[in-house]
């Protein structure tokens, strides 16, 4: 266990990593691309492990890669790595099937959100403890959108005071995760979308800017400054 | 006239930046916020102008001014600068009426979108002149979009794939944003909404991440990170 990472804590994080975009060595990696010399999986963990109330982190990778994501994770917090499935949902729900008994409050949270800060895993946490079923964090939609059709003509504007913008870690009381992926009949891109499935409430809580997703060369350009910026890693 | 731009253009760019927000002094501005020494408008004033095919730009600012406006940019582009209006529409509008005889390709530009490049602006005005009667930028919505109720609980989750977040500038010809001011009664934020309302097709081209809106902290942060590494303001 790091100083940090707290074996009474309430809270397991899941981070599925088993994509085919998920390769060791140049070229290949969506979570193992380099930011900052490390992969984006070394800074997505060290931050969730960081938060006081995570106890668990487990991180589905792709089967063939388990021993080195293992050995790539050793150094920077106690976590336990599955073989992934085909889909992002299965390899949610290998990685909750290897969440430890004790931790009643599940996060789901995508490596390419490698700056997502402790604070936010500990207020989505809490909005779980205080009793939501599924939490997630969201930031208000800025530019005007549109509706457009295939050969990119516009159908409208969307009003955009109701819309958000959907981050993770996403967050779950553990019995309405485990039910939820239990009735999962299609691969959504989101854990709280098979939560709404199941008519539970989902709610939200603000997110953070340093949450971006981090997918395209601009967005890692911005993330390497970011990183250079950016306070220490911390749970504040 | 400045080296670039070009009394031959085909192409005027509206900038309407009279908003309650925009005061010179510091803790005001919005269009006159500080990126780098220098306000947001003076920025998105040099990029616009270095583009080959712009033949005026016309900027709309506070009655009140108007003439410190026009000395701010005196020396950075040959710039008309008009009063304008209690709403962004009515600026608009007064904008539109000073353009100068010559130019059938209007585009619409937010001062806040400070670094939309040179390149950005040609490829709205070719997008006109091959036939649209209206253009915008547009980006993907990469996050997962859900709607949700006043009270911050989800709805449901938007299907984002025929979604776009737009940008500016936007481009139109001539008549039809004249027509579309002169039909308009309701306070839009963004011009080619007036041009749906009229049964204009607007179509889309690829926008830029570095047409981002500085409207945040985290954003004029991230705005001065991009001016520090992107290339000379160029119509490349």
């Amino acid at each position: 266990m790091t100083a940090h990472q707290n074996p009474r804590g309430d809270v397991a994080v899941l981070v599925p990593a088993a994509g085919a975009g998920v390769r060791l060595g140049p070229g290949a990696p969506k979570a193992l691309r380099l930011l900052g010399g490390e992969p984006l999986l070394v800074h997505a963990v060290r931050r969730v492990a960081a938060a006081p109330s995570v106890a668990a982190v487990v991180v589905a990778a792709p089967a063939a890669e388990v021993e080195s994501v293992r050995a790539l994770l050793a150094d920077v917090a106690p976590v336990v790595v599955v073989p992934g499935g085909d889909t992002r949902q299965e390899s949610v729900a290998a990685a909750l099937r290897a969440v430890p008994a004790g931790p009643q409050i599940i996060l789901v949270h995508d490596a390419a959100r490698a700056l997502a800060p402790p604070a936010l895993v500990e207020s989505v946490a809490a909005a779980v403890r205080a009793g939501a079923d599924a939490v997630i964090p969201v930031l208000p939609v800025v530019d005007t959108v549109k509706e457009v059709s295939a050969d990119g003509v516009v159908l409208g504007t969307v009003e955009r005071s109701a819309l958000r913008a959907v981050q993770t870690p996403q967050g779950f009381r553990r019995d309405v995760l485990a039910a939820a992926h239990a009735a999962a009949v299609d691969a959504l891109t989101d854990d709280a979308g098979l939560v709404e499935k199941q008519g539970g409430v989902v709610t939200c809580v603000p997110g953070s800017e340093y949450a971006l997703k981090i997918t395209r060369p601009f967005d890692l350009a911005l993330a390497e400054h970011l990183l250079a910026t950016a306070p220490p890693v911390s749970a504040g």
